[in-house]
């Protein structure tokens, strides 16, 4: 049996035998058809040929992974992934999970990890800056993504909300709990909604506008009469950047509603925050200083490697009213410091060093190469829109964000219409789109998710768009 | 400004000055000191040079982030690290975090990372059976760690114990809930509860006998008692290796108990569940296949980075009741297939590839690697308790898991001494342990955490702790 470590010559050379391996599909991403042809049973073979009672080679193990990664998986790092938001990393990105796995910092006590953690309350601090908050009163935490920051946001809501909730829990309620989301919130608030036990019966989810955002009119109304029959608002939660149409509900009146009745709350920018980061586009979230607390995502727009999600608020005692718990076992050699342990700020309990991808690719790119990288996709999403409008596609939604939901008009059944395009685009292996229904009515949706996305991988889209367009009849 | 992907040659150029920085730290990790020097204001001062106004180069980039790990944490992966469970990660799954990197799967729809879904599913039930599971049965989910296995584990017993608890949340709770664990469970089970908005108020912490052993006993008493005054017991959590101590509750007469009440029995086998991988020590799990869902960690003695730990459970369909919501946005490719989308299984949304890490680790040492690895930190706990009493030491509670808390015999003021060894040897440089209160008296603790650890560490811990009982007098 092998030693765990291998042996130093046994590194050398599978670094050598994979590295080639690796920068061969990150040089070439866009050689690959983006998605694959789907067999459950084939990969389940291919998974189950292994049980582990004769070892493999290491090298041979780490050809068979990568070989079925290339095989059988959506290539989202692919320039042509127009789909969910999931990025492309950026190579030192990539490198920093190469050194948290080498050094294992772990996160629960600050002693053991005192660089982790002051990394990570440090960028958490700029992030909050960014968006406008004052710095002396920034807290937060990395998150797993976007799901468990809203989860963060929602018990600290509760927390706020009443005092006592963490050690009465639901005994704590005086009144209905009420959540507020619009229609258009991602489904994470209402499984977060689920695992805090407020159950679907406490979320409302209010009606969208035209341009499917949260309509302060029905919150308004809905607020004022649930206040009235004695139920208790514990927050709204808006959304900056919805998942299926981008959508930035109105943040400044949806502020003003929420000081004037007393509620949390709670911004989703898991996906619209990086805006935040372009002085050119910051006003697209105007208000958002205002929240009480946000969710962002880093592995989104800032291009790192899958999970990564940030929660902050302007509440600095709110995590620590909500997550504070002692433990007899954990080390004490920070108990002379004033520094905050993170196992006390999170629902999590030892926590990987996530933070590092954000920092490395900040030391490398600064906030100028973000600043431009997000330019970057803005400008892609608007040739995207001017390229589809030219050649007889509708937008049916208008955001500034790169998201770009359109349809053929005219067409007797467009939503039957619009996923059969879908089906011949992604079936094509050319590129991957999806569709979303408005109002009930599926439309194609392409987002731009990568930096290394060109005018060129547009126009192979549109091209592509009016191939199968054709192909359909 | 450099493209995010950087150039080919940057990208080879980096890696030709970090991997020797890394195998070097890798190699000769026990050159280092153990623990730091704690200074918070020069490690504040070290994250925050950088304001990512001017961008550095990323060889520098990535020099100073090294720099920083190697001067600014507790070297988890040091061999003298005799600590809370933070493991050395074997080479196989620091690979596995690279490859994870570069191809970004994400784990929320099935059609868009299949290979990563059928693996994750796959080791899922293959753990599942060493704990003696019917294949048939077996359901799960990776998990950021213990913390989030145990909260999906509450999640589980509530919607279990009150199937409209989905929709409904509290409102569905007739009776006032009641979790029970012992004295000496993890703190992350009061974290969960507080989570789920049932609050410290609703966990009942049983006493321990002397072995630290949740009392049987006890738990009967107050079962029964609080059922007649018409409490709902919605679970009992048994810990199979309890953090302080490494306590192994009495699983087969809890089950008991837990069957005749009609409760679900939750076991907690963070530390100790990866001793069902010995054929030789799975009997200290005896019952353990009796247990509704099982928590397990598999960076602990499996050797992976962190957060990577696993929630199992012999309800197949619990999960999906707990957490299943469906979203227009989200892929359908996989639809017309019998797949199961992970998003729809978990706390969380998106997910990162995490059970690639142990895939790789078993391909290359397969089951019997680590049998042979756990009996390796097995025999260097029995090993360090036989030089601890030879020397004098007294150990303060037997278990056969490697962890040995121990003390010296006859000092009137046994806490007071305790602390200033600890102190002495963690300030030493040369190995770190911690101190741990039994029935309210400080112990010193100390645990294999790491594969690499010796006879000769174990010795030359055993006369680090001669030396320090010297200087301290």
């Amino acid at each position: 049996m092998p030693h765990f470590d291998l042996t130093p010559d046994q590194r050398q050379q599978l670094f050598s035998d994979l590295l080639p391996q690796l920068e061969a599909y990150y040089t070439h991403t866009r050689d690959r058809r983006v998605a694959p042809r789907l067999d459950p049973e084939k990969i389940r073979e291919a998974v189950a040929r292994f049980d582990f009672t004769e070892p493999l080679g290491a090298g041979e193990a780490v050809k068979t992974v990568v070989d079925n990664l290339l095989e059988h998986q959506v290539h989202v790092p692919h320039p042509r992934y127009y789909g969910l938001y999931n990025p492309r990393a950026n190579f030192p990105s990539i490198l920093a999970d190469l050194i948290a796995a080498y050094f294992n910092p772990q996160l629960a006590a600050w002693s053991h990890s005192p660089f982790a953690a002051e990394v990570e309350t440090y960028l958490i601090r700029e992030y909050g800056k960014k968006f406008g908050y004052d710095a002396a009163s920034i807290d937060g935490t990395f998150t797993s993504g976007g799901a468990e920051a809203n989860l963060t946001g929602i018990l600290c809501a509760l927390n706020h909300c009443y005092p006592d909730y963490a050690n009465r829990g639901f005994r704590a309620f005086e009144g209905e709990p009420v959540v507020y989301c619009s229609d258009q919130a991602h489904h994470s608030v209402v499984k977060a909604a689920r695992v805090v036990g407020l159950g679907l019966d406490s979320v409302v989810q209010i009606a969208t506008d035209e341009h499917l955002c949260l309509s302060v009119t029905a919150l308004r109304e809905r607020l004022t009469a649930d206040q009235r029959a004695g139920k208790v608002a514990v927050m709204v939660i808006a959304t900056a950047g919805t998942t299926g149409t981008a959508s930035i509900d109105a943040l400044p009146e949806i502020a003003d509603l929420c000081a004037a009745a007393g509620v949390w709350l709670h911004v989703d920018a898991a996906f619209g925050g990086a805006a935040a980061l372009n002085p050119d586009y910051r006003h697209w979230l105007r208000g958002i200083d205002r929240a009480d607390s946000i969710t962002t995502d880093i592995h989104k727009w800032l291009s790192v490697p899958m999970g990564t999600g940030m929660f902050i608020t302007r509440h600095p005692e709110i995590l620590s009213q909500s997550f504070r718990t002692t433990a007899e076992y954990m080390p004490r050699e920070g108990g002379s410091f004033s520094v905050v342990d993170p196992y006390t700020h999170t629902i999590q309990w030892s926590r990987r060093f996530l933070g590092l991808r954000m920092y490395l690719s900040l030391l490398v790119f600064g906030w100028e190469g973000y600043a431009a990288t997000i330019r970057h996709h803005v400008e892609m999403g608007d040739y995207l829109r001017e390229q589809l409008t030219t050649r007889g596609w509708t937008i049916a939604v208008d955001t500034p964000l790169p998201v770009v939901c359109f349809t053929w008009p005219g067409h007797p059944d467009p939503g039957t219409y619009a996923r059969e395009i879908c089906a011949r685009v992604v079936e094509s292996g050319e590129a991957w789109i999806s569709v979303y229904p408005i109002r009930g009515v599926d439309v194609l949706r392409a987002c731009i998710t990568n930096y290394a996305t060109t005018r060129e991988d547009i126009d192979a889209l549109v091209r592509l768009l009016d191939r199968v367009r054709q192909e359909a009849g």
